[in-house]
């Protein structure tokens, strides 16, 4: 082997070779993990957990190969190397990034996190019905001692200031705990400002209304047209996506064959209606990342949040919308048949935008959901930092819920246990989920800029517009910036939170009456 | 590297543990192509042809791997070799076979063969609609040239006779032209005489009874109780196994997760239920290999002729038996309610055992089955001879179905083009699936030797025995015998036609009353 002795095209095909297989490995592995989940027969789990190990290990293989590293060596040494577009200098970018996070990560560690977090989200499911804390805690520990040794290389690797921020940088690249910190202050002031506002408000949401039994078969059917109508297609003959069920709603997939998940509960339609819309709009945005760009680097999502961001968009801003359900509303009335026959559309609108400090993350509201968020950060912040330790994590928990929501955790399962994140170890991405929240809302007061009329649009159905112009100002970029910067280029601005907050008090102000 | 400095042992663990990783791969390879025929959004095709390429260049790489080629000769050359047991040497058998084979074979040949493949199976589509044989022919020669050439690498390999003898070898290890030529000419003679005895008799079937209309959903809950009475789990929480619909059944998986699939006609329920049967005998055999062989060579179904004997098995000798149906029509009549009003027990069991001479193997019944076979190998067999050209296949397949079924052949689409298996370079493929009639004939002897009552087993509605027999006889054998070998272990014979053509007269004298 030694050098490669090709030209600096000729290297950089080749890596893109590599990259290639790496995607089209990754793209399978996504099919096979859709299967686990949706249809595979139960006796087939412990076959199923040999072959995700081995496509992992085959992975892993391909990106650590060591002609990869001499490959982007003679690529970025080469005198001719500013030759090269911003495309293609990011692909490289982006492959020498993962190549030196695989690279520089003791196998044994990546070896014995694996098993670790294997084995904790499996203590993590008993202990969590047993709601015993200290049959968990022991587990976790050790995993997150095995998370601060990755944590430390990964420092190194990516020249983080902390811990955490090396652990927030695999889900929000360029993102830190200081920048986070800095929102996340404003967001929770605006956040706790607007629920003052409706708990006060002379209307009041009775989301109970929502309980009327709606078939199974009837909600497939709402779903389709749903995902119609994002332009996202499960039933043409040239669809490239399917829904089916599963008990957590995911999305899985790649380009041309994207596919979403939903749970359907008889006696809560909404549920669906609303899984379908989220997971619609993570899908959209993976079909319609730019085609030239697959099996490249910069043709993928371009974080753990722009994603967020995207599903978000799609169910909270356009799908919780007063306008569109005055005119889906019908529609729904006609395909349930009658079953939601005395149910006003104020007074649905009002049961889908209920808010109401809870205990359950993933049963939040768009407006409290933010402050599950931040006392998660916070909590994993402090306990990188060592300020906490394992021990004390229930308490911290409950008593950030007591100052944050006012809500008092009467037991573990349904305060630090709630998530699976901790148990797999995915430490650090928890903030994805509110940056999305804040990313959606600059990009909405931009588009309503470029789009004056849209509120019209959405009153109108039509989701094409906005959809065009999420494609055109978000999507079409890919991977091409990190977070922070590919914001800046579609707004102009840096991350900012009062987009978000705008889009709250205009929404639910009117909605309420305050 | 150099020479494996390891133990007897230790190789042959490393050996084996080279074995499960590929087993591992081809098991994931399974449900790649599950989903591609079930559930893949239509748009997803070419992003899947990419998977299935990569998959089988890992695969290949992982089986050319030289450790392995090192591995083989240092086991079979130790001076303890002899005291590996009969399934270790087996398994280093089987795997110095597939070395062999992958490595002799030239890549460049590989990958032309797999593309000329392609090609020409898109083109026997386009031709067979268009009723054009020309249109095929090209690429049909350019695909049996490049055959020839593996086929003479591959004598050389296996040691083979013959070019078509290397070929069958591929299906059907062991088995040559010579052997099958003499089998096959007895099962003509008594293929004819019973289908004579048939068109004489004074009883005469009537399939067309069979088309009353069944709606899909009642067809699935009958598949599903077909698969529960021969053991074929697709419905408890313990399921190895689901139905899925597609053009034509087919059955994948491994161990544990086996997947089988029929097609639904409203007006042709019968299809269903036999094809829930027959794929149901080949996953019963894939599910009840050995556990102890999991991930190694000797774990697997010993040819594809041993298999389509079970299939059928389960099938015809099971599933068309008269005695079995007196059991289970009053089941069928229940779940279809009232569907089949009128339609007499007696008449429907001759329906489904009716008997005519055809055009198409794949709707040809279990008696005339065999002679749509005969005439595919002989023409395979003279064609690699070279005794005919390319050139000849159409009028010496016309002139064949003329003398050996009767029937005119009107065009090349319900003649020389009506399967797919030559397109695909499947050459050597079709004896199979008549040796499994014969094998299994021979199975049945045997087990009506070990199971005096078994008829009255079948007409109690029970299958358990008869599979249990299976098990005990074949299934546990995996594939630790070629298929000759085995079938000589089961019955003590070698092969012969007797015991189909005797089950055949026995059955369809009762039934025709000849």
């Amino acid at each position: 082997m030694g050098d490669p002795k090709g030209s600096l095209q000729e290297n950089y095909s080749s890596l893109m070779g590599k990259a290639r297989e790496l995607f089209i490995l990754q793209s399978m592995g996504s099919i096979i993990g859709w299967d686990m989940e949706t249809k595979m027969p139960p006796k087939g789990i412990q076959q199923r957990s040999q072959q995700i190990g081995l496509l992992q290990k085959i992975g892993h293989r391909m990106i650590v190969d060591p002609e990869i590293g001499r490959l982007i060596e003679a690529i970025t040494g080469n005198k001719d190397y500013d030759s090269l577009d911003r495309i293609k200098k990011r692909n490289v970018h982006l492959m020498k990034k993962d190549y030196d996070e695989e690279t520089k990560l003791p196998e044994k560690l990546v070896v014995e996190t694996a098993k670790q977090s294997a084995i904790t989200v499996d203590i993590w499911k008993k202990a969590k019905v047993a709601k015993d804390w200290e049959m968990f805690k022991p587990d976790l520990e050790k995993l997150f001692e095995l998370r601060v040794k990755a944590a430390d290389i990964l420092m190194d690797v990516k020249g983080a200031k902390t811990r955490y921020d090396a652990l927030i940088d695999l889900f929000e690249p360029g993102m830190t705990a200081e920048i986070i910190t800095e929102v996340f202050t404003g967001m929770r002031r605006g956040l706790v400002k607007t629920i003052g506002d409706i708990q006060g408000a002379p209307r009041k949401a009775d989301p109970s209304i929502l309980s009327k039994s709606v078939p199974v078969a009837t909600q497939v059917k709402i779903g389709e047209s749903l995902s119609e109508l994002i332009g996202y297609d499960v039933t043409s003959p040239e669809a490239g996506g399917r829904i089916d069920e599963t008990e957590h709603p995911f999305t899985a997939g790649y380009y041309d064959d994207v596919r979403i998940t939903t749970h359907y509960y008889e006696d809560k339609f909404a549920s669906s209606v609303f899984s379908v819309l989220h997971e619609g709009g993570h899908a959209i945005y993976e079909q319609n990342l730019p085609r030239d760009w697959k099996y490249q680097l910069v043709g993928t999502g371009c974080s753990m949040g722009i994603h967020e961001s995207q599903s978000r968009f799609v169910e909270n801003i356009f799908g919780r919308n007063p306008e569109f359900w005055s005119h889906y509303y019908p529609i729904l009335c006609e395909l349930t048949g009658g079953a939601l026959a005395g149910l006003a559309l104020d007074d649905f609108v009002l049961a889908i935008n209920h808010v109401e400090p809870s205990k359950i993350r993933i049963e939040a509201d768009e407006v409290t959901y933010g402050l599950h968020i931040i006392i998660r950060f916070e909590i994993e912040r402090d306990l990188f930092a060592g300020k906490i330790g394992i021990d004390e994590l229930p308490q911290a928990w409950n008593d950030k819920y007591k100052e944050y929501l006012g809500v008092e955790i009467q037991n573990d399962s349904e305060g630090v246990m709630q998530d699976t994140h901790w148990a797999d170890g995915a430490f650090g991405y928890f903030p994805s989920y509110a940056l999305g929240n804040i990313y959606g809302g600059q990009m909405l007061e931009k588009m309503a800029g470029d789009i004056p009329d849209y509120k019209e649009k959405i009153s109108g159905g039509s989701f094409a517009e906005m959809r065009a112009w999420l494609v055109e100002n978000v999507h079409k970029y890919g991977n091409l910036y990190d977070a922070a910067d590919l914001i800046k280029v579609v707004t102009g601005d840096d991350l900012r939170i009062e987009p978000f907050l705008n889009y709250l008090d205009d929404k639910y102000s009117n909605l309420y009456g305050y």
